[in-house]
């Protein structure tokens, strides 16, 4: 099951993880489960995301091919976001994920005392 | 299948995942996969990551009790690092967005390409 010969992932695949594996990303595709969704619905659901950190992961996912950016001519403009095809299948592996973050919080924050407690 | 009822997801959940969705940790515990590995192996396996990371990640890695890290009384020091119980579970998590990110490197590559084509 290894990545290639040299038992090491390969460039492409790190840059990649090191992308999609970023909080805000993750967080970001999490929001579009659903479906589409506008700017500032995105920015409320996501605490603690700056405008600007918003509109940098969203640009990064749309160069990607992870997320479709759709501008409807209204005044005011009206900014849509979805997930691609490619981009549900990240957030199915993504949700494996998030589910293992919730269900090891607990053991997680536990461990970390001990080692604290231990370390003083 | 919601994370809580904000429909957010809660913070201890983003702080796992912003520790465990980061490139180095996600290497470190790829490498782990087979066993125990020394310190120096690691670094070797880990194309890029410099000492200093390796060392703050493996901490880091060893708070959160994914890792386990042994002493041997020995001249010099030999010190081994494994995958806890709970970290082989993370392992196995991991794994699945590694291997998207193996399936889905040429397809972003692609993309990348084609956004960067019309935005220039």
């Amino acid at each position: 099951m290894d990545l290639n010969v040299h038992d090491e992932m390969t460039c492409q695949v790190r840059d990649v993880l090191d992308r999609v594996g970023d909080k805000w990303t993750l967080n970001v595709v999490h929001q579009l489960r659903h479906g589409t969704r506008r700017f500032t619905d995105l920015k409320r659901g996501i605490d603690g995301i700056s405008q600007r950190m918003l509109t940098v992961t969203l640009r990064a996912l749309e160069r990607d091919g992870l997320v479709a950016r759709t501008v409807h001519p209204v005044v005011p403009p009206r900014v849509d976001y979805a997930l691609t095809p490619m981009g549900q299948t990240l957030l199915k592996t993504a949700w494996e994920l998030i589910e293992w973050a919730q269900t090891h919080a607990d053991d997680i924050a536990g461990a970390r005392r001990r080692y604290d407690s231990t370390a003083g």
